[in-house]
């Protein structure tokens, strides 16, 4: 089995599992008892907050840990719709559901809600940011890496026209933490999410960063847990191995963003040069290090999956999210593709256990794949195949 | 090491860490994504709701997984304020924080919330609901076993009372489930809230029952995984891990709590005929086989918490989670307690792993540490210790 859809989630550390057994069944107490295990639990969860911190220069109590990176969305646009009874939000026209949803549902609400466009490279531009911003605009949000095509956004520049505007700048880096140096003082930004399981550690939690001085009010209320900013009792095994897998990721970083990158360069080439009529989409010059996104026309994302999958190789078409809503890809919209370019995109997304010889063999077999498939294309014809 | 803590939260089961590792490692794959993996992940996911809604006799299709048991039931609050923007909600005195700050919350937006008494047990009583019920009560919360003193409510009547009206009801059965027989179809619920790590499975997963045909909004937008009900990434190895303690628990229920509830029973008459002016809290009529809920005069709960844990014996005075407000206990407030009986609280939860041997050797040191603390109480002419 060789696994490319490294964006839709990764294989968890030996090192972060074996971090998370003993707080199933050694270290089981809740972080909120007064006893022993309590306080061991407690101090694991402040351990592992440190660790999360230090991988995006916060500190400690910026760190809001939450159940992932859709929790972490949601309660940004929430706490800004708690904040304030009205006003504005704007968001990239290719930021994940867990952004854009929320946000309609503010819309409905009656919140002014805009999206900033991107160009064909899935960028944004912060002087057309600069012209939307109005006295009203509560909230802007555009992540940092786009998790179809991988295009890094000028988040710098956006968040330096929001503080200029004293409007709240939050970036979705689920894509981009633990795959590039990621330094939120920095960056400047007011909010940024994270999830672990795009980073080798285990599903089911994630943070949200809240830069010092910002205020939000809390998505989840009960107990009091996370200093009154999320409640419910801690998920301390996922916590443990969150944290693990950011201190992983902090120190192999560089060494694997640029291994990573050189595969998927590798594979880049190889696809381009060994397949007829593919594009690579995306911006060479601003990318993830491991997303590889392509086109092949006449050929349908789906049918490629399902043959990749029968020659033994995990693919995407795109956002694993979107498979739920069966929409056609709203980044490839946002981006000026056509309804058949779309409909032949293919995300391969590498990860640190991917090797040469497995993308060899990737690019054997698509080109075996898409051959097949473009014999029965009805663009057939179209394309002189 | 002797844990009485059981109700903050429990060791997980061997046979579910051992079914959770998997997942992390092996098999982890995103739901959502078409190939293999993705598929694995998702057939395991929904194996797991299978159990979980078998061991509460609901369809799995009436179960959304969450994130635990303060994200269940601040879904029901939520959604009930996402559908009707006015309208009364009545929640019984004892909540847990996270029904009842919810509850605040609304009621800060206009809400009207009111709050059914219990009596010096902690018992509600249905026809005292059947006259607060008005056409405008949008939703009933009271939970099925209060988590302080163990005392398990008509929910049943209750519940009737509200159906009758046409109020959703909805019970907090986080203390309940895995420890008594609870089936949602003979309750008459509309819905209902799990946690998993109360029931030897994991932290950071739980479920939210809603009955079929009762509508509610989804707290969380994004992918549109859960049915649309709670978007975010499953967390696979967790919902594993919560369906196998499921699985576990409905197969041990009744011998469990026979046995369980035994212990208790002797724990509780050991307590009473070895240390003098002590007191049985709850309603020994209608509770949780595991919960032993004491008080003792003159002492201060924490400080015998605290004594206690150096004898190796892990106790609470009360909710782990109110130790992060710091406030008196809010259930024996409204059971009537006076303000030194509250602070004289002691609660032992037992659990699965507890023995006969344990017990007794608790019974000692609790004899030992309370004379201590008595001797130094400012209360000791007050009491003649």
């Amino acid at each position: 089995m060789i696994y490319l859809d490294n964006a839709a989630s990764t294989r968890v550390h030996d090192a972060v599992a074996a971090a998370m057994v003993p707080y199933l069944q050694g270290e089981y107490g809740n972080p909120s008892s007064l006893h022993r295990q309590g306080r061991a639990a407690k101090k694991a969860v402040e351990a592992a907050r440190r660790k999360v911190a230090s991988l995006i220069n916060a500190e400690p109590s910026e760190i809001i840990i939450t159940s992932g990176g859709t929790e972490s969305n949601n309660t940004v646009v929430g706490a800004v719709a708690g904040q304030f009874p009205s006003g504005g939000i704007i968001a990239s026209e290719i930021e994940h559901d867990a952004v854009l949803e929320p946000c309609k549902r503010l819309e409905e609400g009656g919140y002014d809600v805009r999206y900033l466009s991107v160009d064909g490279l899935g960028m944004a531009d912060p002087s057309t940011l600069s012209e939307m911003l109005t006295g009203n605009t509560r909230l802007v949000s555009v992540m940092l890496a786009n998790n179809e095509v991988g295009t890094i956004q000028p988040v710098k520049e956006l968040a330096g026209a929001c503080r200029k505007n004293g409007t709240l700048f939050h970036t979705d880096a689920v894509q981009a933490v633990g795959k590039v140096p990621v330094d939120v003082k920095d960056l400047g930004v007011d909010m940024l999410s994270i999830s672990s399981h795009k980073l080798y550690g285990p599903k089911g939690v994630g943070a949200l960063y809240v830069r010092r001085g910002a205020k939000i009010t809390p998505a989840m209320l009960g107990g009091g847990q996370e200093g009154g900013m999320r409640s419910g009792t801690e998920n301390v095994a996922g916590i443990v191995g969150f944290g693990a897998a950011c201190e992983i990721a902090r120190g192999s970083l560089e060494t694997n963003a640029t291994r990573i990158s050189n595969l998927r360069d590798e594979l880049v080439r190889m696809v381009l040069s060994e397949i007829p009529q593919a594009e690579v989409n995306g911006n060479p010059n601003s990318s993830l290090p491991n997303t590889a996104h392509f086109t092949f026309l006449g050929v349908e994302g789906e049918d490629l999956i399902i043959k990749l999958d029968e020659h033994g190789i995990a693919a995407s078409t795109g956002s694993a999210c979107s498979l739920n809503t069966q929409r056609p890809s709203h980044v490839l919209q946002a981006m000026g593709f056509s309804k058949e370019q779309i409909a032949g995109s293919l995300r391969l997304t590498l990860g640190i256990y991917n090797t040469m010889d497995e993308l060899v063999k990737v690019v054997g077999a698509l080109k075996e794949v898409i051959a097949e498939l473009r014999r029965v294309s009805p663009y057939k014809a179209k394309y002189s195949f």
